[in-house]
C-alpha cells in the first residue's frame, strides 16, 4: 500500500514519469514528437476541430481511442452566435492548462501532494488592431495575467518554486511569450 | 431576397460588419476587450476551463447565456488518460479557429462567397525542453506549419490575397507569431 502511495502523487505515476525521463536521457530521439489538428469552418464564425493522431518517440502513437472535437466561435458583438469560445479564449485555455500540467508534474517529481490548483486568466485586446480599423493596436492581447490559488502539503515558498519551475517548463508558456515561427500554405481546387 | 443575401455572406452580416467597424472608428474607447478563461485542476494530466464573461465596448457583455466547459489531458505517454486535447494541441486550434475565422471575415467584406475552408497544422517539439531533461530544446513548438484548403467564388489570386490579409489581423497568429507578455502570480491559503 504504502509503495502505491508513494508512486501516484497528484495523480501522476512519479515511477513512470522518472523512467521515462531516464529513457529519453538515453536515447534522445524518442523526443521528436508532433502534434496536430484538423479544422474545419462550418458557416460564419463557427469552426471545428478534429484532435487525435500524433507521432511520438519513434512512430505514430496509436493508443488514443476517441478523436476530440473543439468548435471554435464568437460572442454577439463579434458577429457570431456563441457556438463555442474564441479563439483568443481557447488560447487562454491552452496556456492555463499547461502551466497547470507542468506545476502538477513537478509538483509530483518534487514529494508536493496538491490539493488544489486553480486560476483565472485575463487577456487585454483593443480590437481596433483585429478588425484592421486601425494599425497601432497590435491584434492580439496587449498582455496576459495569470493569478493562481494553489493548496498543498508544502509551505508557500516551496509552492511558489513549483510554480518557477513549471513557468520555466511549460511548453504553452514558451510559445505564447517567446512566440513561434508559423508557415501557412493555402491551396485551391 | 437580393438584400438578404448580399448582407449575409458566408454566414456573416457584412452590414452589421461595417456598422461595427464605422462605430469603432468614431469610438475607439469601445475597442477595449478583455477575455478571461477560468481553470480548475481535476487529477493528473486532467484540468478543466470554464469560460463565459468578458468585457467589451465599454461594459461587462452579458448576452452568453451559457458558459463553456473545456477539458485538457495528456496521452497515455506523456503520463495522462486523454482525458482531452493536450495543451499544445489546444494551441494549435486556437490559431486554426483565429486564422479560419478571420479568413471567412475578410471574404464576407471582399465580396468572396467561400464554399469550404479547411486546414490541417502540424506543431514539431522535442520534448526534452519540456520535461526538463535538456536545456537545449526549447519548451515548446520548434515550428508550426498550416495547410489550408479553400475553395469559393474567386479566382486563386484572389482567395491568396483574402489569406494574406487574415494572416495580417488574426489576434492568436499575431499572439502565436510574435508573443505576448505573460505575468504570473501565485496565492496559497
Amino acid at each position: 500500500m504504502t509503495a502505491v502511495t508513494d508512486t501516484i502523487r497528484n495523480g501522476v505515476d512519479t515511477e513512470q514519469l522518472f523512467s521515462t525521463l531516464d529513457l529519453i536521457k538515453d536515447q534522445p530521439e524518442l523526443a521528436r514528437f508532433q502534434f496536430r489538428a484538423t479544422n474545419r469552418w462550418i458557416d460564419g464564425s463557427h469552426n471545428r476541430s478534429t484532435i487525435k493522431a500524433f507521432y511520438a518517440a519513434g512512430g505514430e502513437d496509436t493508443t488514443r481511442s476517441e478523436e476530440f472535437v473543439i468548435d471554435a466561435g464568437e460572442p454577439a458583438i463579434l458577429l457570431g452566435s456563441d457556438t463555442g469560445p474564441n479563439p483568443a479564449e481557447h488560447l487562454l485555455h491552452a496556456l492555463a492548462a499547461c502551466l497547470t500540467t507542468s506545476i502538477v508534474y513537478v509538483a509530483a517529481a518534487r514529494k508536493v501532494q496538491l490539493t488544489s490548483v486553480q486560476s483565472t486568466l485575463t487577456g487585454d485586446m483593443d480590437v481596433r488592431g483585429a478588425l484592421g480599423v486601425d494599425d497601432e493596436p497590435r491584434n492580439g492581447f496587449e498582455r496576459i495575467a495569470v493569478a493562481f490559488r494553489i493548496t498543498g502539503n508544502a509551505p508557500e515558498e516551496k509552492l511558489r518554486e513549483v510554480v518557477e519551475r513549471a513557468q520555466k517548463r511549460s511548453a504553452v508558456y514558451d510559445m505564447v511569450t517567446n512566440g513561434v515561427p508559423v508557415a501557412v500554405e493555402m491551396t485551391t481546387d
